[in-house]
């Protein structure tokens, strides 16, 4: 303490904690979003034409590229959450390890949208669905995982303006609603879903972690 | 030494060994616990109903769902070991390697418990035994592991409480005979094997390591 | 500042950014270069000849090795220029998240150009054409981020040369008209595509980077 | 160099090249050891009994078992190789590639041992001659690179013993010599080459590394 560390309310290594908690969550996210090549299959067409069999995976690129907006905006958001984080106790790590659980299992469901996206019926509606619900968990347990720290102030870096991130919450919260609104896109139109998801991805990328997390600005 | 760093009483390089150590353990374990997304797979129903074959599925979320927690509770008693373990001469870094390998074999027990967990008749006993089998393994070698260093205490770093940890040591070690008890349930239904060996990831999750790990109090 | 660390004009965590986005930059080509193994298919030949199969395989033992070589020239590059780049705003990182998703694409490229390299008629060409158009997609990406960077020059470390850096930029740049030439060639020979992009790659691991990247020589 | 921190010849980043470089040799590594899990095959037995098609697949646990090991040390010895090497120019970048993509193909052949160990005739054989070439090869592009910086003492750290390291040379690359030898065995029986297979891993992890870098002692 006379050196200018703080003192660590929870014990020794907790710092250390965070450390290795970062570490294996990159590490996971980095082959979840590496595992999404899995997701491209090299057709085989015999005599027919491979450049109409390529064109005609269309979807499996559009889910490919959606998914990786994601994982990659995901990694993004955990990496600015766990900036703000010093201390990692036990229910963080459970919560932080189902998030994992739930980010690895975004290649299962890009492949099962691309597989049935242009399936007429219910069945490519059903995919799109499962992808979004898989999405809205994630949000959710995101959403759990930031108020958990938030209720224990002891647990953010001193810099963290928690009055600021607590005003800031409900809008970090409610962004979970689009993907439940997304579900419901999705028995509309599985295109229309995947379109959507792509466009959230992509306004989160540029738009929302600024607002949400001040120590950003 | 002047500088206060501690003497390294098994050569100069001793501590990088741990670090080098504890971030191939990471690669690994975050590679092998993303690696159970490959057991879900996605259903080909043809004109029958997505939604009915996703849910006919549940043998492969629920084995997915306790894999990735066991891997994950793995990945932090590994983790509160090593961090009481200073350097690892050559018969430790085999043990890990040991561990590492029978850790890595998870997705495949993994994939076998969801393949045969509905199929009545032998089978599934058969997959369940396997999984814990495996599971009993891995805590034999973690118990070999954490006393071979307990026996070396030079092996430790300067805070852990020796006396403190062997006196904990036998409680860590009885943990194995857990799974001993559920390769037998396994043979009675191999349902209830697989909603225990969850229970017994749960009950490690929250409340086996503070106890016998005194650094971590 | 006192310390001699240099003030950081875009807040205060940025740096760390950077170390972390070269984490998850080096964990994706990582596991990336790792998945080219997969295209290595075991083949199952009964009574046949497994030499004479394997044999037959040359395309890709090809295929793997160019790839190789591809990504580790790509992860040497990449390292470079990020040795280069101090901070990362949010626009250079989803230019580098681009980057990582095409270069991800290299093993679906690679299995497609290895299972059509051989055939005769428009297929082979095509496939070919695919692997170069992803080649020519991530050369194009990585001037746009290297552009990105040198036009921002606090985004850049201290001892960069930026004016010899601009000066380099235009035969930095350029290099991508090759993968539109090997684009081009696909069309009249596949292996001879293939050898191009094996002798391109192997021109930049030993010619290239020190020419452009003044901060290495 | 005020400060004791000795010059670099190299450049000033040159010691970064290094660590990136381990950390990417490690994540390869890493990746490589775990994709020998896709190995394990869940066999498909229909109402035949589970038990025995899991027992019948020894040939591929003793492959998965010994790939894993062989995996392991090789991981053990560029750790100490490279604990001994300061800088990484672009020559041995390139031989450090080469090792990398020998190594990721481990997979490749384990699983073709596995499929192959228990046939008759020429072809398992066959198998195993490849499974110890790629070994050969792995431990002849070891020895280069090893070979490279010795030849370049200013590549290597300054507390390597130089002169002791080149008289242990000779021992070091006449192991290469036991894997050509392990090709011949191949061709008089598949399942003994395994056997010398797993026993000179297990050899090289116990006794060789200690005797050829002296500064391990």
């Amino acid at each position: 303490m006379a050196t200018g560390e703080p003192a660590t309310p929870l014990g020794g290594h907790s710092h250390s904690d965070t450390v290795r908690l970062e570490a294996l969550s990159d590490g996971v996210i980095a082959v979840a979003i590496t595992l999404l090549v899995l997701d491209l299959k090299v057709p085989h067409v015999g005599d027919g034409s491979l450049w109409n069999a390529l064109v005609a995976q269309w979807p499996a690129y559009a889910a490919y590229i959606t998914s990786f907006l994601v994982i990659g905006i995901l990694w993004v958001n955990h990496h600015s959450l766990f900036r703000q984080i010093r201390y990692a106790p036990r229910g963080l790590m459970l919560t932080n390890l189902t998030l994992l659980m739930l980010i690895v299992a975004i290649p299962f469901v890009t492949s099962l949208a691309a597989d049935y996206l242009t399936e007429s019926g219910i069945n490519a509606k059903v995919a799109m669905a499962a992808y979004n619900a898989l999405s809205l968990a994630i949000a959710i347990t995101m959403t759990v995982l930031w108020g958990y720290a938030l209720r224990r102030p002891e647990l953010l870096e001193p810099d963290v303006d928690v009055d600021a991130a607590r005003k800031a919450f409900p809008r970090f919260s409610i962004g979970s609603t689009v993907y439940a609104v997304l579900i419901l896109v999705s028995f509309v139109s599985a295109l229309l879903a995947l379109a959507g998801t792509f466009l959230v991805a992509l306004y989160y990328a540029f738009e929302h972690l600024p607002k949400t997390h001040p120590v950003e600005r």
